[in-house]
């Protein structure tokens, strides 16, 4: 068990019958999360109401990965089970033709009766953009967060370095936060630049609840010159969300792949 | 004049005043087009309005490209006149904050006297997206034109050279082109692929109504294999729009760059 949302991976399919590997893209501007809620507007919502129309029984779907309100994906994978006969294409065509059109369908394939999105993903990757500075490109500034201070990137890629390695991550991640160990490995952090986007890349085997944007808010920190990888290393050490800076908001951060 | 636009280039600017450039950018989706619409939705009203509310005086923004309705722009050029004293920060700033989300100023800046977006242009470079197949990514969808047979890149490359050179495009722009002549002169055409996603690249000294649009719609009947470069050379030779294939939606189009 390597994710936050991994509590959920005990709880059961209502369906039965052969399993189903699903990836989705979704701009998460206007879903409230991945995970079901009330509101009927999360992007699980969304789905499950999809395929329980398509294939006409409830179904319920389990993620990879709990995205926050507001967070973008361009590749989720969910698992689902129904006993009707596969048929890709028109699954496919119709699952798009009733999903929202901020969700899409990129591929449904027959899963491995062992398949199981959170505890058989290897590694998940995932992008946070800054936008710096006045001017505003109508494409990109919904997918990032709008910085209006000068940030310099080579600092900021000093910073990121303290967070490659196993870490005890408390001080980087919501404080409630329920996973049972807030022990996590970081693969690697690539800081980027082109004009005025700056892309964070994090890899890792698995992420606490708001990891990567309080990752990305005290990388902006240091690229603002106001801490450095000895801060990061200290924040670390200490155990406590207090000591690191505010979490960078949701809609800069795009969940990129995961991998089998 | 090397513009369908160019007829415009001949109306007084309202406000005197030393002249400035504004690049935008725009998601063109729900836009009635660049050019002042009796529904005050196109981008220039949109322009027009945050400038004179910003300036306090009516402004008149004279644009470098009429996109259509559904068109969308990396980068369009404008330029408008004032006597109030320039302030690049704020004016970006506020311009930005007036404006609907979905447009963006890139730059803003003093031009020269005899600057003008139409006539001063070098030359143009649009893309046309198409998006192959049942699969849908978010992200891409609302900027390119979703196409459900199988097209071959290839074949597309092969058709899109006869388009390379100095022709009549009569048969390639809308049937109403108001333009007094219809030869046009295209420096380049590429057609590139990444995955589901097809690119067609076209460079040119100046564009006539739908031209690009109505290459795009050739070149996809191309990519399945219903018409190939010496089709394409006898419809330029005809000078006749019925002999040309119908005009790709708007929605896959981006002007993308405007050279000075």
């Amino acid at each position: 068990l390597t994710d936050e949302a991994s509590e959920r991976a005990s709880r059961p399919l209502r369906a039965q019958g052969p399993l189903y590997r699903i990836d989705l893209a979704y701009v998460g501007t206007t879903f409230d999360g991945w995970q079901s809620q009330a509101s009927g507007n999360a992007v699980q919502d969304h789905l499950e109401k999809a395929l329980s129309t398509m294939l006409r029984h409830p179904v319920r779907a389990l993620g990879a990965s709990r995205t926050d309100a507001g967070v973008h994906a361009e590749m989720q994978v969910a698992s689902f089970a129904t006993e009707v006969a596969f048929d890709a294409e028109r699954w496919i065509k119709s699952l798009n033709g009733l999903l929202p059109r901020a969700i899409g369908v990129k591929a449904l394939a027959p899963a491995d009766a062992g398949f199981h999105p959170i505890l058989s993903a290897r590694g998940k990757t995932y992008v946070y953009k800054i936008w710096r500075g006045l001017s505003r490109d109508p494409f990109l500034a919904p997918l990032a967060w709008g910085v209006h201070k000068a940030i310099d990137v080579d600092s900021m890629r000093s910073a990121a370095a303290a967070f490659v390695g196993t870490h005890d991550f408390t001080s980087f991640c919501a404080a409630d936060s329920s996973a049972k160990t807030r022990t996590r490995t970081v693969s690697a952090v690539e800081v980027a630049e082109s004009g005025p986007l700056v892309t964070i890349t994090v890899s890792g085997g698995g992420f606490l609840k708001q990891m990567v944007r309080t990752m990305a808010g005290a990388l902006v920190e240091a690229g603002a010159g106001r801490l450095g990888a000895d801060d990061i290393a200290r924040m670390l050490a200490a155990k406590d969300r207090r000591v690191a800076p505010a979490t960078a908001p949701a809609c800069g951060l795009t969940l990129l792949d995961i991998s089998y």
